[in-house]
């Protein structure tokens, strides 16, 4: 590779501005988990196993572009670039994004997406709870809206956990395997980087590991009721994302994301 | 959408100039079949069923990526755009690739590629003798080399099969239903569209019906040697890539061919 090529690897993230202030990086996290599980979850449109399952996944992923729809230009004005939701989702490279590795996963099957969901939306509830208190009076708000929200996607992912861990065997078998396949790519979302610690200390954020109990709590009871039971914490644990580190599926995830924006540079709509 | 994207979504093909002479029209295709097919081709390594394998196919696939090289500067040269090889690779929107449906189509299993890889390897000797014989001496030139490489290539899905076939009871039902699920691919490889109309005219190419014969009996032969029988030629068809109407996995193999080069234009190396 020649220093032409390596120069411009360089700069364009860094023109693209990778947003230094602990305060806007920690949002950035926030909103790139719910863009990039709104995109995972899209891909169920048309291969949900119901109809109506295909409605009720796109519908989740509508409300979590919602979510980071109003959180990126909250940032861009934060961090002073005056980014927009387009400049966020479709110009930034893959280290540039702060997405925990569970969203980035592909899709399994559906007892997998499940998983998934359960976990996130337990997680969700709780970090929305929690940001209805933020000083920031942005993510407050946006916190308002999406507590509604992530609690119906708890329910609804509850109810499928239930029906499958509670119903034939060969549910039950493989609900059961979803929940151990999940297991690695928990531990990250309870960490507590540098950015989350500066905005927990500035009343704008919450620090991840605080959120940890009333997870597992929440996950518990219903994989109780599912007859299944939680998986031993696993040894090998998957993290990196919030250091914008991602694993193999997210490269291909933002090719696909951001084809047709970065084929007409400038193209608006 | 607005006239403002209506407007740079068709200009932007024509900036990038398709080949609107039916001679460089023929070029683009007979490239873009074996650029096309090195990029699925080289999605086996790592994922073929032994390490050689892996070899083996991210061989052919660099024989064919070769082949595409040596043509797109000569189509750039005959068009009078003066496109390179990036340019055609990396810079064409969907609609401009010209290459056939079997090529563009997500890979299968290892017995589905040895399938593909047997009609396109028979149909790839029988076009290359024939354009062999070009009065365009770069194209004659191309074929020359490439003859070696796609008999080789024929050797190799040729051993495979046979082997698959005439192995055990499971590789064989598995290697006949690969047989059956390529089958509505080929028609596509044998039409005599406009462009190769002009091409087999000028002398520069030739007529695609005109190979058919020649790769059936030789597909035949290697069907007939593994104990497998060539499947009815199938009701429906795929059509449409010799018109840039594609199937629905090649706007995603162009997202990932193309995500580095969008993202840094101009950069080179």
């Amino acid at each position: 590779m020649s220093d032409h090529l390596t120069d411009q690897l360089s700069d364009a993230p860094a023109a693209a501005a990778s947003p230094t202030q602990p305060y806007a990086a920690y949002l950035v996290g926030l909103a790139d988990d719910v863009l990039v599980y709104a995109q995972r979850l899209a891909e169920w449109m048309t291969n949900a196993p119901q109809i109506e399952e295909d409605m009720a996944l796109g519908n989740i992923a509508l409300d979590l572009l919602g979510q980071a729809r109003a959180l990126y230009p909250h940032i861009g004005a934060i961090d002073g670039t005056g980014r927009g939701e387009d400049d966020f989702a479709m110009q930034r490279g893959e280290r540039d994004w702060r997405n925990v590795h569970l969203v980035e996963q592909e899709r399994g099957d559906f007892a997998d997406e499940m998983a998934r969901l359960l976990w996130f939306s337990a997680y969700q509830v709780q970090l929305q709870t929690a940001l209805g208190r933020s000083t920031d009076a942005v993510v407050a708000g946006v916190a308002g809206k999406a507590l509604k929200e992530v609690r119906y996607h708890l329910d609804h992912a509850s109810l499928w956990v239930v029906r499958l861990g509670d119903g034939t065997e060969e549910s039950h078998r493989r609900m059961q395997a979803a929940l151990e396949r999940v297991q690695p790519y928990l531990a990250e979302l309870f960490d507590d980087d540098e950015a989350s610690v500066v905005a927990a200390d500035l009343g704008v954020g919450v620090l991840p590991s605080s959120l940890r109990d009333g997870v597992v709590e929440q996950v518990s009871r219903v994989v109780m009721q599912a007859t299944l039971s939680l998986p031993e914490s696993s040894k090998w644990r998957s993290r990196g994302g919030r250091a914008g580190i991602h694993s193999r599926p997210m490269g291909y995830l933002l090719a696909e994301l951001q084809h047709i924006a970065r084929s007409y540079p400038g193209a608006t709509w």
